[in-house]
């Protein structure tokens, strides 16, 4: 972030026709993406795109969620003819939605409109041996990257992460767990609304998991050493999914490119978590978008230090939550471009 | 609200492809829109109109703010101009921008696009008689009504709630007293960031208003009632501002014409207090935009029963917490409108 064009942002929110600091949290929005951009104003964050990153989950053989894994395909189909409340958020926002079959099991019609970047037919069972290869955890991360590229390439100027995966959640609470160091029973949650028994079993999932791997305590590694980045990668091939790999590889594509990147839920979290491992820096580029009521989402925003524009308690995924504060964000931006200063509207500043 | 719209909204959100509930309290707002239309879905919120009711304060005189009251008049020319946070916030979510005078003390040029609805040049002192006459408060009651059956005529369909006034948080403290019988120190905020002695002051200022007024305790006359009735308008004229009164006249108008109003900040919670005094069932068609860091504003909510859909420390007014919510009703309801049944998708519903 620069912090030259970070202070002209901020020195120029104090001369606009408001009182200073009147816009909260969006007044700090409107700084870091000065700061992204290295200039102030920085360019409007629209339009706006979704990537939907769809995979499955080998951990759902151990009876995380009461939904059959065919789901994940079967939305991957909603997604595509138009019907997912994605769909309807991003029609809302103006945003494109692109699904892309990082790892879906089910076979998949032919489609023109999926992006196939299938690495494998879903992830191996977490809690009997690492979830992914380094090779295909890193392979997900490059289609990730791909994406970013790809899209502002075809002219997105935000970018909003989506995910599908039945049983992410689980795989999610494993990797906040081993990037916050926090406890599986704090973090784990009940997802798309598992009940009381199904709740405990995720919780002892994620522990043998977590002692499966040797991933019960936070890593030691500073983010973005030789060190950091192997536990990063080594943590996320252990317990994450594709789709979290892929869009890990998403967030360092927006931030390589200087474009910002809305967060979702408690999937993209635990994802940013992994990206901020493999590079620090990248999470200059994020806005949280909301906050999910899972406990682990929180726990990661905590770890990121980052804010949530939306709390509506949302947990759906898919990018639902992100997409609804694009136009907060956009707003925030849209402040330094149009609004009229104390001097140019002749308004008196107060005493 | 009609019982059976609501419910059949509620119905068809839990066979819409998502898990129960997983669009929290936009599940709500949608449910309750499909009640004040009395159909399910409900149309479309949109487009949505912004009236910005500006008038002045005889209190200014006791020192509550360190703006100069002129700044009410220069805020004015602003919104006219299209350089204020207001207007910026209405280009990004699509919003017509209504100025009204309902009592600007200082005098303001010709302007075709300013409706004139005058009162009074600004209330009295509250502190030393009432701010208003009973005539002058009914007269900006329906100086509201009338801008809210004006704009629903011309198309909108979504109502936003607007203020200009340079010591109306004042004001609002003392309305959010009188009707929830809180004590000023637990109500009285720093409104655009007064410091400390000045907002001592403030809440010496409230108190002594209310306890002149015999205002010190809630109401117990029943909302809606004769009684109820008389107390609001007496209240409301005692220690409201003309803006108060014209933004409760424009809640009760967009109410009686089954159009959503959203509810900006503490000015508007003040004044949707004294709407439910005057007709409870107006509340029906409220939806809080946002919530502001004023205390009071959190304790009329509360005693409205209302959640504020964005929560980001906004302190500015003028519409733009509420305008900012605009996007989240529409996505609420076009859920309604677009998004695919489990059945209509052919995605399984869990086991």
């Amino acid at each position: 972030l620069s912090p030259g064009a970070m202070a002209r942002a901020r020195d120029h929110q104090d001369r606009l026709t408001k009182p200073r600091g009147a816009l909260g949290a969006l007044e700090d929005v409107s700084v870091r993406l000065a700061g992204l951009a290295g200039d102030c104003p920085p360019p409007l964050p629209a339009p706006a795109a979704l990537a939907i990153f769809a995979a499955d989950h080998g951990v759902h053989a151990q009876g995380v969620t009461p939904w059959p894994q065919e789901v994940t395909a079967q939305m991957v189909a909603n997604f595509l003819a138009g019907g997912a409340v994605a769909n309807c958020f991003a029609a809302q926002v103006g945003a494109s939605v692109t699904v892309v079959d990082v790892g879906v099991k089910t076979p998949l019609p032919e489609d023109p409109a999926l992006v196939s970047e299938k690495v494998a037919p879903g992830t191996a069972d977490m809690t009997r041996g690492p979830a992914m290869t380094p090779e295909q955890a890193r392979a997900a991360l490059e289609a990730g990257i791909r994406v970013a590229a790809e899209l502002v390439r075809r002219g997105a100027r935000c970018l909003v992460t989506g995910d599908m995966g039945i049983a992410n959640t689980t795989a999610s609470a494993a990797l906040i767990c081993a990037f916050t160091g926090r406890p599986a029973e704090e973090v784990t949650g009940r997802g798309t609304g598992v009940d009381d028994e199904t709740h405990a079993r995720k919780i002892e999932v994620v522990s043998r998991a977590l002692a499966l791997h040797g991933l019960t305590t936070a890593p030691r590694a500073v983010p973005g050493s030789p060190a950091g980045v192997e536990r990063a990668l080594a943590t996320l091939a252990a317990v994450g999914g594709l789709e979290h790999a892929a869009i890990a590889g998403f967030v360092l594509g927006a931030a390589a490119r200087r474009v910002p990147v809305i967060l979702d839920g408690v999937i993209a979290g635990a994802a940013a978590l992994v990206a901020a491992g493999l590079s620090p820096d990248a999470l200059g580029a994020c806005v949280a978008g909301h906050r999910s009521p899972e406990p682990g989402h929180g726990a990661a925003l905590a770890h990121l230090g980052l804010r949530p524009l939306v709390d509506l308690e949302l947990r759906l995924g898919e990018g639902t939550g992100g997409l609804l504060a694009h136009p907060l964000v956009c707003a925030a931006v849209r402040v330094l471009h149009e609004v009229a200063t104390f001097d140019s509207a002749g308004v008196a500043d107060k005493n």
